[in-house]
């Protein structure tokens, strides 16, 4: 095994390639370990907060939503970008869940940081596990499109490990949720 | 509960905007459901593979490597890109984790697909539980700086549950596999 006492890259040059409303990309040139020099393609992202929202009888809200780059119409939990890089995460994931279903919730416990594509994506998605929760009404943007309905938590862990929910933070905050929930 | 029978998004023009080594963008735009049309930021990737490669004392492979755009050395399964669209995601699997550690298995189960990111970028990510290891020689990139060690499966389990392993792909692969083990 390689001992490589330093791993850290850094940067000798930013070139800002595009500016877009959800995407902020730029082509960095770095000086690796070894003192080559390369190019690292990076995404800058506001963030962006997800929720495992858990109603008394250990149901989960998932949500149907078309997602174009994949071509599908995929099982996700409600989640939203932030507001702004500095806007408070817990406050993010209320607003969040009460736009897309209208519920809000009693309890908030983080399920901690996910990093989506941290080989060429700075986002980190917050999660948490939402507890007590009461009914509302959807606020959707116009241009927002999304069913939601509740899942048994037990039928949808099952779905995950059979391969059929297929969305990163969806598995991964069930996931995690579901293992903290039976160490209680 | 709003009810969209078609959540389907049309495209009606696509804009190159960068093709770069590991990304390509696009600006397509689209009709929406309610027949609006809007712009999709999208990223298109080649797909990539992860492998949760545990030997026969449950001890599971893990990375340490340093991530530029989230500036940290962080810890993860091994995992790479493709080498084309269309090359075979389990021949991918073994190739990456030979380079990456040196290691070979006996056996390799799916855990499934992963999109880490399905709002803006088409990555897919097929995960792998590989058993039955044979140690061999790590062949890394002359650019390539990873250290690998074996960490038992039920202390990676509290890391991440405990918030202290950020990366998405090896929450979600491994509480996959933790999960598979148990119900055995």
């Amino acid at each position: 095994m390689a001992d490589f006492k330093n791993l850290t890259e850094t940067k000798t040059a930013s070139e800002e390639i595009f500016n877009g409303r959800i995407l902020h990309l730029y082509r960095d040139t770095v000086t690796l370990p070894n003192g080559h020099s390369t190019t690292r393609e990076t995404i800058r992202h506001v963030g962006a907060v997800a929720v495992v929202a858990l109603n008394d009888a250990n149901e989960v809200i998932v949500e149907r939503q078309y997602r174009y780059p994949v071509d599908a119409v995929i099982t996700e939990i409600p989640a939203g970008k932030l507001d702004s890089k500095t806007e408070d995460r817990l406050a993010a994931a209320k607003r969040e869940l009460a736009e897309e279903t209208g519920y809000t919730a009693d309890e908030w416990i983080s399920l901690g940081d996910y990093y989506p594509a941290a080989a060429y994506c700075d986002e980190r998605i917050t999660m948490y596990l939402a507890r007590g929760l009461h009914r509302g009404e959807q606020k959707l943007d116009e241009d927002e499109f999304l069913n939601f309905s509740f899942v048994k938590l037990s039928d949808l862990v099952d779905e995950i490990l059979s391969g059929r929910v297929t969305d990163g933070k969806t598995q991964a905050a069930v996931l995690k949720a579901c293992l903290l929930l039976k160490n209680d």
